[in-house]
């Protein structure tokens, strides 16, 4: 794939949404505890998900679960109480039986960046045995978003 | 049943389980977010279910789900980070086909309480419909521990 | 406080807000975990808290905390991933130097009750002393809404 | 530092603590969610912590908080619910003024690995501001450690 085609896909395929920062998030040093923005790249999934048409469900439906098999974060900024924060959810058209998002988290009063990070996933059929190619209901989705 | 009967009872089937609070459930005020304790409840509720041979998953082996249907906690003490507690959980034996737990959460160093609360449960057979008999296995139970 | 009195400060003091099901908020039975209600409840609260100028921050910048003393949640129906909730959250009206909410969770699609609840808090001051008699601002903003 | 170096590091100034899923902790899909790891992997940071002498507190005590700066985690294998996981974390020694922790979570019953991560943190004084050169008490504890 060029990077052409990769930064296309990159501009097409993109979701953003807001979310303000719950007082549970908040860690002993009165910022959000890392491990929540794992829950932040999830809400950027779903909301990317529910944009395109290829929820959590829509893929169980089809008869498969996409577990995440490798996941990051890069840290920039903290996030306090009643901070509201945008998610952008990237998506990273690849060959392989995989789906790869890239996110930028930013603060929403100054769109400063928070937090960066990335996350792949694979499928899995019913049995739960990994799939080595990617499920027919996927390429379709895929034709139908004008990546392939 | 009688007073007498219900000390017994309680007498009887109670298990105690130690926690160390974790950084993650402090919350801004440095101490243990409330909701947390709702966590405690549930690992005394499974510390119990080992100890005496009926955890969640003896009662989905057996063709039922537990899930809970009221629950309340009153809170005396903050916890803080490293903190250890107590759990005391105290099986109250009903007629009806229901499962109801007590609870009193101790700080491990002093022993005094830091929170009480309780729990109910019901029985959904696997079409998820509520049951309104006890279950021949939770009997079967409850005969294995003289409680009936 | 008479009984007319009451209802007209529930009707004058309700906030709704309405959240979204997380995937990580379903547990092993495919519904909302019964812990994460009480997230909910505290979602209800900031809520509230903003539509009415006495948000957590709020309460924290004239000087004092407030943590949950009690809290209890009956269940009534199931939430799934996906759905959409509407939380209500009313204030309760008491003399006490407490502050008191009713909650009713709804399930968006169709109003039917999901869950209701109730919680209690305390004021402390920045010396984690219980505040025995209603704080001055609280008593400011009690007035400003016309409930004293 | 040489390769002979960091390998004598990772042997001296290891790790290991056991954890049992609890029934929250899984997801829609029956297992471990994979945002818990992130928990996990503090769990074994303040076994780590506990076991060496540098413990959140202990360095909160002495005039500083290390926020998580980089966190990744590859998952391997499932885990379910009443799962035992043992959790191994290595202390990686480096020059800079960071904290650097490699972790290995493990299936208690047959040792296989369930998932990999690291994780990097820095110090930050009282003002919150980024110190540049490693604080004199993390020196002294490394000293004590034999490490430099």
């Amino acid at each position: 794939m060029s990077k052409r085609k990769l930064i296309q896909n990159i501009a097409a395929l993109t979701d953003t949404t807001t979310i303000k920062v719950r007082f549970s998030e908040v860690d002993f040093m009165q910022i959000v505890w890392h491990g929540q923005y794992i829950k932040y790249f999830e809400d950027g999934r779903e909301s990317f998900g529910k944009h395109y048409g290829i929820t959590y469900m829509d893929v169980y439906n089809n008869g498969y679960m996409t577990p995440i098999v490798s996941i990051d974060c890069q840290y920039k900024k903290p996030l306090s109480v009643e901070d509201e924060a945008i998610i952008e959810t990237r998506y990273i058209n690849i060959d392989a039986a995989k789906i790869l998002f890239e996110y930028t988290i930013y603060r929403a009063d100054d769109h400063s960046v928070v937090a960066t990070g990335s996350s792949v996933q694979v499928f899995l059929n019913t049995n739960r045995e990994l799939e080595l190619v990617n499920p027919q209901f996927y390429l379709d989705w895929k034709k139908k978003w004008g990546i392939i």
